[in-house]
């Protein structure tokens, strides 16, 4: 059994990762550390797990938060998991991070996001950057093996637009500064931290974009997108957020370089995605929606040309609290294991 | 492994039982019929579905919908059931049946609450309605087991009531004709047909009572509280819907008959449900609502005195597509092919 | 014109009287007192008033705030009012408070209610407290005058159970002691500031109920009921939240004394409330909800009679924001600066 | 007083005018006409207008419905207006179309239109085309005045389109093919009419594209800012449903032509707006969304330049009901007779 201990146990990111782990079938939880309602089991927070997941959340210090495991979860903001990475290491267990602290693997790559997004541009532990590995599987996955020891896990809406857009991309069918990326999120994205614009009565009927200034996830979708075009590629980002709790739906954009058609677009898109479970392609016909892959591993999208205006469109679904988090980082934790991906995320979620 | 034909696939009971099917280890789904959307894959209508349920839905008499299978579920409203039930058992078949079809099992009983609801009294297959059990596993699993053949799958709001009173009824706690059962229903109780009480605009912040002049589930709360007080209760009774999609609360009062405190009330109840897997019992400072069991089978009560007013008061919590439906229907399928009642049902839900 | 001043103006309840006065044909807005926010216009808060309410906020030192006004809402939690009303009396303005603080109008009665809700028993000013009227129109309308210096506005529950069995205590419908009130408020009664149980993602798709032990709106219930009846009345009180914003719908039960048909009570109702034009009665074919008042200072009742229980049962609905908050204390303003009660509040609402 | 009759005053459109007629001073509702619902007060359909209006329904055979009136609102679909329009001429009233019907003004037009949607493309009424003018006062006021006889009511996209590009095409700042609409909607503008994409379990937690193959208010919008660009402008359009009721946010996006900064475009959309009292410009760091137009006329614009890849972004925000149809159809009455443009419609909206 791999023995998993989370960091940051009691936001959304921790206890997403804790009920995928609670039904895996080759893992155990062996440690919740948090730094807030220590001593408190993880099933008085959330309290659908009593009978499932009552373990005590831990201090950092405890014992119980040192003892040996093998692979930590750091379900925590940025700047945290770049701190712990060497100790983790050291006792012989894997990383797998959610923040930005291990998704660029140059410390000048890094410098570049942290500059963006207005952080200290010096991470406190360049030597570890060249051993990780962008965690998105359907592009990564031959790096994601037993070797590997840490695991840069991706932003959420991040995912949703380099799902949607690299098969364009490496095919060279869009102008490579010409793409928009219209990104609509569900509130459980910003965590569980209470706040003014996620309030109930303040949200229920709203909707808004925020971050027009720049986005953090845009480095690592340009990032990435210039690595499958082989060239830079730069986006145009604009984030929303609408009453939804759990989902993505990017529509994605970009100016063809060349006459073609969707049917064309729709097979180099699943030839592109046939050994990845988790995508699924649809045509413009399709009536499907961020409900579809609410609670699953999935992202569906729906590919399609605009002839009009010779526009390539793409809209892509996933739910931000699974494929654009836990889902994806026990999608990695499966490979670093050398278990098959699918394993204990092969749900199809409820509806309605 | 037990074969199962889902009469009435498409709506929102069958889906249910659909989902917890698909990932059950003892059984598997043989047959979808239904008389709408025939020719079309299950997953077609229900897009989360591809991959995990692609069975075409077959009419009624298609020889598909013929075949040999061990159970059978009719998801379909009152009147159907009872018409098929001679056949299903004929073919050696057990039927487990959602309506108030099978909920009574005298032609007198079913008489008067068809006539309460305005529907023929006489029933169709009168014969059978002794083989019949209640299928509320918690009350009656002595008489789930591998002879019985009919089930009628008890109402969601019925559920609610029932196992949030009757501990307090069998050990006579409360006067019987002064029970009063507030109940809020989530809008996925009405099922899948469009109505204009339910369009998103008119239900999104809307909150109503219905139906004051009788609901559907009245006569079988009476019965089972009857039953376990040994004596006649009647019951004042409230529907309302309020705008979440799954969730049943029912506030439930009643004149104490003498001074207790919530401390022995609540170790009444612990005691009445300590072999039910499902049901947890709390005190009045728990923090739970609705959303600790979506997507599960629990059902989760808050026990209260209110000493002021020599008032016992029990919160009920319940999914009703869940405990109120589809998985006290797989519930009662393992009950009658001798598996653990709790087989592909012990699931902690999502959160948030 | 009546000058107006509202302390506490960044929050629900400000905003709401905000809203009011800002269209009201005698009465202008002089000052916003906040201790949060100061100095920025109302509409950087509340960007819809944008060109409709750009007055900045200012600190309760500031000499704006301390201009000569006619009427000074105190939309303040419980504690402030009290401390602030000598000062307002003096510059002779009158006083409208939203807390507890004046609902009570001996000593004696202000420190029941305070210490059931664990406050500091000693009120700050007792000497004023004979001065002020429990400020519901409909009951107290021959005490909301000109002379009138002080009003406890009543509390957004209270109003909903009060005008809900006003009429039927009044007549001695009910058993005293047998009335139960099961209150279910939209999440802005809550107020503005975020907490862990607003937050969108925990609330979006949950009900529950809250403050089992006491709630500190029975205290004036009680008080009024009694006072109707003519003897003590004590209810059953049960606070619940649902996924609305703006709504309350209190279901309330009785034992009747007598047997007596619903037209009949229904009759007692309509007498009862012939000269109050927000209050609106409908027998139980009516199919309204808190949707129908929400935006409007009306309270609809739904009364009716469980002939098979022998009980009374009113569903009482309101928007807690108007009726509940700022419209009655419009309506307490208007009564004592000798305008129509209905001036500047006759409004439909919106639909959807 | 103007005379106003509605035509489909059952709908949600219908109702929208009016709520809005109730409380205008210089006009008085003379007739509701509909096809269903016939008899009933249009207050039984909408019980919020209990006591404002109770106006019954009739049939358009009914002689109320056939009294001279001074203008008539036809809140109906596609093909209905049409067929009506000379007999209202003839009878001395104005017509104001919510549908396609006259948003056109030559039969060729109409056709390219009516062929796009898969309509009929004859024209009923092809001689009364140059008659009408496209109701959009922002951009045609100067032909709405007293002469005029028809007006076509914009769509609601269109209107968050059009308001939120047409500076910026008129100033040649973007390329004319280089547009993206990215355009999501409340579901209210689907109508009061029940359907499976709009029933609130299907509804509530989940967003989707629709219509990709091609949205009807894509003519006009290419229309209308060719006519402002002086040139062909094509764009593409992705209508999308979130689960909000009322709103529409739009997200356009052009390709500059040349450098230029947020603030100067700026300057240059306030300029153009600066005699429309319902149009407000803000920049990036403002903090606005859907539900900051509820209920109101306003068209909230941020406007927006992303220097790093060269593009104009713009967000518009409108009630889709409001600004987006009833509110829009009342302002352009208001002009019809010579009325302040803002008479009946400055209205700031309830938060929250």
């Amino acid at each position: 059994m791999i023995r998993a201990k989370v960091i940051g146990a009691g936001g959304y990111g921790g206890v997403g990762i804790v009920e995928l782990l609670a039904s895996h079938p080759e893992a155990r939880i062996a440690a919740l550390v948090d730094v807030t309602d220590v001593g408190a089991p993880l099933s008085n927070l959330y309290p659908h797990l009593t009978g499932f997941c009552d373990i005590k959340i831990v201090d950092p210090a405890d014992p119980v938060a040192k003892q040996e495991v093998d692979v930590v979860f750091t379900a925590t903001p940025d700047g945290v998991g770049m701190k712990l990475a060497q100790e983790v290491l050291s006792s012989g267990a894997k990383l797998i991070d959610y923040s930005g602290d291990f998704r660029f693997n140059t410390a000048q790559s890094y410098a570049e996001y942290a500059s963006r997004i207005g952080r200290e541009t010096q991470h406190a532990a360049p030597d570890l950057l060249p051993q990780a590995v962008y965690g998105l599987a359907e592009l990564h996955r031959g790096d994601l093996d037993s070797r590997r020891k840490i695991v840069g896990n991706p932003g959420c809406f991040a995912v949703s637009c380099i799902l949607g857009l690299s098969p364009a991309v490496k095919h060279g069918l869009v102008e490579p500064f010409s793409v928009i990326c219209d990104c609509k999120t569900g509130v459980s994205g910003a965590g569980k931290k209470p706040s003014a614009g996620f309030h109930y009565p303040a949200r229920y009927d709203h909707m808004n974009v925020y971050k027009l200034a720049g986005h953090q996830h845009v480095c690592e979708i340009e990032r990435e997108l210039s690595l499958q075009a082989g060239g830079e590629v730069r986006v145009t980002f604009t984030a929303q957020v609408v009453p939804v709790c759990r989902g993505i739906m990017s529509c994605l954009y970009g100016q063809l370089t060349k006459d073609i058609k969707a049917e064309e677009v729709i097979g180099l898109y699943k030839d592109f995605y046939k050994g990845s479970a988790f995508v699924r392609v649809f045509d413009r016909n399709a009536t499907i929606g961020s409900m579809h892959v609410r609670g699953t591993n999935f992202c569906n999208l729906i590919v399609d040309v605009d002839a009009r205006t010779r526009k390539l469109r793409v809209v892509s679904h996933i739910d931000n609290l699974m494929k654009g988090q836990a889902g994806s980082a026990l999608q990695n934790m499966n490979l670093l294991f050398g278990l098959p991906e699918t394993t204990g995320l092969m749900r199809a979620g409820m509806y309605p």
